[in-house]
């Protein structure tokens, strides 16, 4: 089993006025990971899937739960693990760190789907892809 | 009972590649409409608490389900009820719909605190203020 | 001569650590007036332009002063005016005050542009709308 | 003479409709930039200027020029030089290239000024901060 790791350093436009972070910022820092995960260890940057293959990964469900405020130039670790990868959909767990004390953690279920003109159609993984994904799994029983 | 109904237009800097709402605009919105709740009918602007007397609302957990993609200039509605006014932290229910088909929905914790140097520690909600934020409990009894 | 006027009222998610608008954020808003300006009086809305005519309006060029803070729940009104409207580039002359005391000023240069595949290539105004943003020239003579 | 470089990777939420980069989202690149040669060779993060000392660096004037758009996955060299580095403001020279292709530049003008409540004024920069930046002069005689 494995992880994907990424570290993000709390910027001055991410602060508010009370000089923690303002939670839609977390919310832009995990969409920011979970393209990272995509253009490193599963080899399909969102350039290619968005934009030459009309593929997109609309959320349809998000729950997070916020433990501890973050401040400027903190230096925060984003873990991504997979709980699911179906046939279309993913479950992401993304713990969220700052020298190990946890910040706040996100479970995303996303879809991988194709554009149709304005419509959004569900669409299976591509085989390689869902293996790649697999390696993420939390409990590959 | 009563919600609070607030309206936002799509705006071309929220829209992504694919022409639809990028996920992380939509938390934005979802605090906007917050901070127009405690401008409006809750009489409390975020000026006065958070740069007058030191108080904010930090967010302690969230969960989203997204229904449909929004578009450059959907009229979105955003409604809040609340399903808990507590001693000292809050439960919301957003929906969010346009022209009636339903885009999205929140439920939102936060928690009302004071700031004391680096430090939030939860502080009982005025009495005046819980009052007012009762009127959009969506069970009284 | 005419001026074209919105009101903005800064949010919370727009001031900095020290409780003043962070300028990044006034040029989201500077981007939202024009837009508000289109889809009002110049009658051409950035859906049907963007979406489906496949129009942009690139920035070319912008000059900014900033002449004094603003904060959370200030009302700022951006007054824009043309000082040239060519055959495909505009330039747009636009104010920011909060009760008649300057805030910042922005000159704007776009161009009018059709996108071809991955290319932009300047696209003469069509006349009708090249005479409705004439009605916002400063110096008509 | 030295200049400071930083690289920045085009993402998803900093492009448009359009599939390129919404010229706000350039404005808070550039914000970030000048943060990180703060950070960097100035030795003055933002945290301890902001947070710690009251210390603020407004922007005063701002002029970009935009010459070719740019996509996501472009990889940005951020170029800074300080064309003058007076008692308390600062100018800066910022280019901006992918692959050595001009995409935009941009004269920043700042302040060093000090927080007096809710007021600002203007404060001589450190000798030793004033000395970093002057490594950057792009004519040092």
């Amino acid at each position: 089993m494995s992880s994907f790791y990424v570290d993000h350093i709390v910027r001055f436009s991410e602060i508010d006025a009370a000089g923690i972070v303002f939670y839609p910022r977390y919310i832009e820092m995990i969409s920011a990971a979970v393209e990272d995960w995509f253009a490193g260890p599963l080899e399909y940057p969102f350039k290619q899937m968005h934009l030459d293959e009309n593929i997109g990964i609309p959320t349809v469900e998000m729950h997070c739960r916020f433990f501890a405020p973050s401040r400027l130039g903190d230096v925060l670790t984003f873990k991504i693990d997979a709980s699911k990868v179906g046939r279309s959909s993913v479950v992401l767990d993304i713990d969220i760190t700052c020298n190990g004390e946890a910040r706040f953690q996100t479970k995303l279920t996303f879809v991988h789907a194709k554009r149709h003109g304005d419509d959004w159609k569900s669409e299976p993984l591509p085989q390689a892809l869902q293996k790649r994904m697999s390696e993420f799994l939390t409990d590959k029983t």
